[in-house]
């Protein structure tokens, strides 16, 4: 059997070192530094002849980078004759970047599995891809994981003192919310935000009944809160007895912290696919660990065995 | 005829400006921005459908930022169906990753190279690659341009009061030395750096004559100086008159500038492929500009006519 390794990017050091953990193995030693001119140098420092290679990397912010430390890794490895060369992506960076929504727009989403797979990488492992037709535009494997059973399982031991109800920020995460609602047995409500006529505020319509319940917000990515923090205000106006939220990737740029602060979320519940700094480890976010997740995904890609059913 | 556009993006709009200025066109209407969470963000701003586009961007510091920017703006006006996309490199980083040097290593010259590609490049400009082998990762076409005649004609017109000889820093700069001695009718010396004995320190041979000479060192990277500082020293040392210094990429990252300042290098010459940020601009230190060069590149491919005349 070829023997596995993994080595970790500079991304999220303590995530990848939960999973080789997990896994129980030591992370491949190699350095991944910056010349004095700020090109990368890598240099792994042990045999991975033959072996099956994975590599963390979330290639959340500095994304620029930390596409670059990956793609130039994948390249020493496979000028080292790895076996196999899997990318473990947990947070998959420009995933919003995957149509034209305008004239002339890249699709910068495509253009980095194309440079992934042009570096030399045999197989992708991510979570929660913002839109999932991204898997296709991949062909090498990819194994596609979901936040949704950590998330619920987090609520469903937690006391929230009345009956709840999973709530979607906008009409694109209905799914996500659907599959959260069948976890803990709760019916979904959604907000439907509209403009009535240009230059106008827009407005927040609630579809589903929410009055006295305890609201749980859901979504794939929150970056800068603005979404999520007036979804909770327009839930409380409403009459929800409390609000809560979640996501698998606390992206969290400019002033999201602030917003979050500020509003009336009472806890917003993240997973650690992109590492938080200490400036956003604040009391009111709790983040839970995908290190077993992501752990058995590849325990189980490395023995051939069939990754779908860590969802049931 | 397709119609000639030419873009800049981040790294060097003063050299795109002014090339732009030589061909006689405007520069192409795009922004290049960064999202919230520091993705990059482009719209190009105008039909480019047909023409024969190109992009000028150096892939000096920050590297991984502005090769990035290159490879999304290559995505878009590949998808916004642009008839060739041409890529102006006038500084190629990565370029000392071009080889194994030791087990494990990445190749990012070749890497880099692939990606162009890949994102949708059809041809390369580029000026002096630290190894001329670096062509020869590409199997789209390149031209390969030289810094040596305008470097030649600035220490031509100026009167240094003395005998030349130009000396090139290691042996692998000999070529380049050469091709300016021709241009300057002078002799050439090499600075033969040794190591007698591990762990002891790096003795300086001078392989030519130069005393009581004015020398000119040339090479093709300055990065932290400490190569060309210690050889003006070894130089002086030897007996020089009086110690000029040049290259045409001034890459001057860490401690350059104060070593530069601090040496007995009386003027350093450079060119702009690099623009120098106002710290780095000293009284020392002069920059030529590749402009007219690469504009006249540019006329060239894009009237289908040799590019290699230019060097005559
Ligand atoms: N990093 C980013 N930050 C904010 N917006 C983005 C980012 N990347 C892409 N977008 C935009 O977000 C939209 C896609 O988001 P969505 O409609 O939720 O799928 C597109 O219009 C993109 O232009
Ligand atoms: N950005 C960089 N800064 C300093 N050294 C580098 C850089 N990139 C590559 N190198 C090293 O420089 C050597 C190549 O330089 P040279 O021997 O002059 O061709 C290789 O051993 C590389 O590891």
């Amino acid at each position: 059997d070829p023997k596995l390794k993994v080595f970790s990017l500079n991304s999220n050091f303590p995530l990848a070192a939960e999973i080789a953990k997990f896994i129980g193995v030591e992370l491949g030693k190699c350095s991944v530094t910056r010349f004095s001119d700020g090109e990368i140098q890598i240099n792994i420092e042990e045999s991975i002849r033959g072996c099956d290679v994975y590599i963390i990397q979330s290639t959340g912010a500095p994304v620029n980078e930390n596409i670059m430390e990956l793609l130039i890794m994948i390249d020493a490895l496979k000028r080292a004759s790895a076996k196999t060369i899997n990318i473990v992506m947990p947070y998959y960076g420009y995933a919003r970047q995957d149509r034209k929504a305008r004239a002339r727009e890249p699709i910068t989403a495509k253009l980095v599995a194309n440079l992934l797979e042009t570096a030399g990488a045999t197989r992708v492992i991510t979570l929660d891809l913002h839109a999932p037709q991204i898997q296709g535009f991949f062909d090498i494997p990819i194994d596609h994981l979901m936040g949704v059973p950590i998330l619920s399982e987090h609520f469903r031991n937690r006391d929230l003192n009345g009956d709840i109800v999973i709530v979607s920020p906008d009409h694109g995460g209905v799914t996500r919310a659907r599959r959260m609602a069948e976890r803990l047995k709760a019916p979904i409500a959604i907000i439907d935000k509209r403009r009535p006529r240009p230059n106008v505020a827009e407005v927040m319509n609630i579809v589903g009944h929410i009055e006295g319940k305890v609201a749980i917000l859901i979504d794939d990515i929150i970056d800068t809160a603005g979404t999520i923090t007036l979804a909770a205000n327009a839930l409380a106006e409403n009459g929800a007895s409390a609000v809560y939220a979640c996501c698998t990737h606390p992206v969290l740029s400019g002033p999201a912290i602030e917003r979050i602060q500020n509003s009336n979320i009472k806890e917003l519940v993240v997973t650690n696919t992109i590492e938080l700094k200490d400036e956003k480890k604040i009391d009111k976010i709790t983040a839970l660990s995908v290190a077993p997740l992501i752990g058995e995904a590849i325990i189980r890609v490395h023995e051939e065995q069939s990754v779908s059913t860590l969802f049931d």
